[in-house]
């Protein structure tokens, strides 16, 4: 820690849905990898339908139907995404292909908790506990249980990556705001992370939208300036341990 | 913003139970009305017994029953305050007379959502996330996922009211806190809030209850005073786009 | 309050799970039955599996599972860990045992408001709803509506205390923060406090464990400290009427 | 603690002008005087003048000046106030009559220590540290230095009390809340509190101004009901020792 | 409020130092100034020296010195800019040259509040008071209190607005965090903001710096996206009254 | 960062007055010095006196006098401390020896600059701003500004440390609270910590004081026990850059 260099070692990036992780953290998994580090991504549910329709989920009264071959396009493009990024493996949870918050506590925690024994990360990349998606919110929080400190072995390093369209909707001051204090330094991996959201080609919006390439190019090039970088993916340390 | 005039547009109250819209808005929909503004009241629930007794409901082991009279009568008293108040429509979106935390959240969000889109408020007002009730924390979360800033159309306005016997029970410090920042005149319009709560004969409280019109009295003139006027109702901003 | 001394008079502490009750208020539930109040503990749950085990509750994909013989032992441990306390009555909930979040919250909550109205206490001790289980949070905010300030009686005092291997693990500045107002004296009962948490055997664990002898210690020295005192218990002030 | 009655024993309330006392604990006073404990009021700074006229003092550009005559009147007020409510001693501090934040941090240290040292309060009453009056604040501050619990004798129990055109008008989420968690109910009380602030002719203003007789009476009936009283004052804890 | 237009009216921007205006409203004043609003700038301080050298200033031990022509350097940038923008009158307030916190809080208050009593905005745009730079947060406190709302007439509504190379240094969760809640469309204004701060040649830096032309357009990218806009300003609301 | 071993390199350690640095970080330096890194310790002020005395500092109604016979006493102490830990360089900023709040800001902060820029340590260790003494607050304050990330150098890696009879003893949820997620092993240097703190023995106190040798061990033993080592200091993390 400190050195400037990242020394993240073994590191498990956990997403709730596919496209997260490289929302959050692809710039970081992409110099790790570079770095010769071992990424581990791991996939908590199926994924979203490729063209999320308001109406339509509204009319139909349940959770978003996720067909068999909207699940197999973007495991497809998840795949080519990461390969982009060299991530060495994608783990997928196939958690119930509904929202998480229909899902047992129990069943998350023990999936996490089994992967995170597994691999033995020495670093878990999360998503953010205040963003607006409950599958957000709820994947953190039994991934900090799959991460308690109480063992031999457990993971010294936890941090929280910021999702644009779900990190700056939840509700100001409300809900835990979002204060990056980690900086990783992406400038030579930022074109690697934007080729591998345009890999999503189901999910990437056009701009204005949180979801575009332009916006996260914006959001690289601000959390970069804040420390003097040219592109920056940024952070909230949950926990580190030396 | 900032005329000193309500300029809220075509508005919509979202109201877990049935009287919550008028101890958090009531005076507000009055003005609003009075202005010729369209006002739109969402019950989520389908409403509280008329007499709470806990007594009862511990012995029950489960959820309270709404029996069906219970239901007819506080539709009734509802209609008649919503009148008083000119309310232009009310919607029941009578989700299963049960707590909203035994209820799919995807349901409560589809309904929302669908609520939303049909309506397209330019205004929304939400009970608080910090209220004690967790139907009231619920709502709040599932109306925000509503009003998702990603469209073409969403309400440029969402604000959250407070709701004497729920905001101020909760934990100090540790549940969001209700601190104002968007105050309401209704100096002229405190009468007719009181008014319509006095129509909710089964839910009105002798004094000193904080659910009893001497206490909606004393808030009003509190928060009215806070800023120069005689009766206000007070507010905290959730977002506004200009 | 005030006085120096403890006059929390008949006095409920509220459970998860058995052994979180010694962690975070044995020693003021001794020092209260060493004064001649009444002390009642309630258990919200079955109890843990002795002997805590990760790879085996995440092969299983579902609640640890609550064999008979382990809830049997753990009964016993409570009883003789109340009994060098001087609790007065144990009451089991035996809600399902499995988390509470599977739990309908009207069921958690009616067994609570039952409680309260039966024993009538003057002063209620909760876990904190900070803790990094989902069964702390759930029974804190569950006792927190069974103690409303609503009608003639209700507890006066309310407070959360603080348990060893859950309070300090949880998100730092992202979930609710425990920092403590009340220091209760416990000088002169810290030996009952250790000698109640080695009835445990199947929940103690070897230093540098969190939930050890010598951890329990430390934290009794600290909180003592802080005030001047050789040992002492901390909680957060939920709220209190004189 | 938690008996339900007052034991707050020897008490010492500070004020960082004349009136605030009254403002924010007249009622408590007159409940612990009446009961016969010991109340002490120490008024940090020479007062106020009598009629606060923001465009005199904005062209004078600089502290507001207490003229010989102003201070007198506004002491002979407080005078009569005290005997109202029943208040052993009125200690004036007369810190230089300017604003507190141009007077040494360790001068109020230091005038605040000898009085905690000389008068042994095992109470001591504050305004809060989040009010916007800096006053307010540094009247604080310095007062918890003279509490801190590291020596043999030190105040027991510390609350911070609101006060009506300060502590509302502060910035919301920016500066700390107060969120009120000990309730003292002073329905005996409240018509001595309101005669006492009469009694500050100087300082009374018509409503709907926050320091008015309605708005104080507003909020004894909103506090109050919180807790099912008819009226009570509110205070947050700052440290109990038990 | 909520029209989706922005009624602003009569505007005052509260600046620390010359730039700050534009860094965190220059958007909205070239807005508000296209729609016919009159919009004031006031400079607290007399502004900063062109080349801020660490080193230099370090070595001084003293307040950075303002030699005169580098004063008059800033404010012929200054004008320059607020012509680009359409600023109706800049307004100096020139107090002593040296930081905010060797001037008496009495002094600046009353600065202020002259001017707020003066020109009788509607809406004032002030610093935020989490900023790391201490003139900044005792700009927005002296500015809070020429602000309060207890005479007849006050601003209606008062907004904090972010300065790259302040906001985003300061503490992480230990000072006050800038969590947005209120956007202003800037699309049509972009450019007229970006000139202006080309104007102040001699604050801007180069890229990847916070205070360079790059991270301010990125800035706006992000912010604008957060609500579906090519562009936009986020600010913090303090208080609003209707 | 994340190797699980500790990587500050080059570290500056900031205390307020001598001891700080021990009582809140003596076991990393000795850990760091242990592993080859060099480590500086600067201390702000001249330091207290020997013996705290309330009852005379109050008397003299003026900061408490620093006679040349105890400064010289105390820097004896520190020199025998750092020679225990292994502190490469001791710098003695020897500020005002009044309290810094009567020190002008600027005069802090550019010996800070000074400092920082002429070491460019890689990492910085302050004291954690919301302790209670009014000197860790600007210490810190100060020093975050000459750790600012705006230039080709700046330290990478800014911790706030803890320190016994300050951080514990501010107010409970109105200054920002003590939340640890850094946590470094010293199982192997608490006793240098512990010796190094037996040569201040003009500031060590006997038990149940916070500033005793038994409370710093029990310290030690907590926060170790919250990551399962034997002994540990626990950190916040301010702003880390890799």
């Amino acid at each position: 820690m400190g050195s400037g260099q990242v020394s993240f070692g073994r590191t498990l990036v956990v997403a709730p849905h596919p496209d997260d992780e490289v929302l959050g953290a692809g710039g970081t998994i992409a110099r790790l990898a570079a770095e010769g580090e071992e990424v581990f991504v791991a996939v908590v549910t199926e994924g979203k339908p490729p063209a999320f329709d308001p109406e339509a989920s509204a009319r139909i009264q349940k959770p978003p139907a996720f067909d068999p071959e909207a699940t197999a396009r973007i495991q497809a493009e998840a795949r080519k995404a990461h390969g982009v990024l060299g991530v060495k493996e994608t783990i997928w949870l196939r958690l119930p292909a509904a929202q998480l918050s229909e899902t047992s506590h129990a069943t998350v925690n023990a999936a996490l908790l089994e992967l995170v024994s597994r691999l033995s990360p020495q670093t878990v990349l999360l998503p953010f506990v205040g963003d607006m998606h409950m599958d957000h919110q709820l994947t953190f929080i039994s991934a900090l249980v799959a991460c308690r400190p109480h063992q031999a072995e457990f993971p010294k390093l936890v941090l929280a990556y910021e999702t644009l369209s779900e990190t700056n909707w939840n509700a100001p001051y409300l809900s835990p705001p979002f204060v990056p204090n980690v900086f990783v330094d992406i400038s030579d991996h930022l074109e690697a992370k934007l080729n591998a959201m345009e890999m999503f080609a189901s999910q990437v919006r056009q701009p204005p939208h949180e979801r575009s390439i332009a916006t996260l190019k914006a959001l690289a090039t601000l959390r970069g300036a804040t420390v003097m970088r040219k592109a920056a993916e940024a952070f909230v340390l949950i926990r580190h341990v030396v």
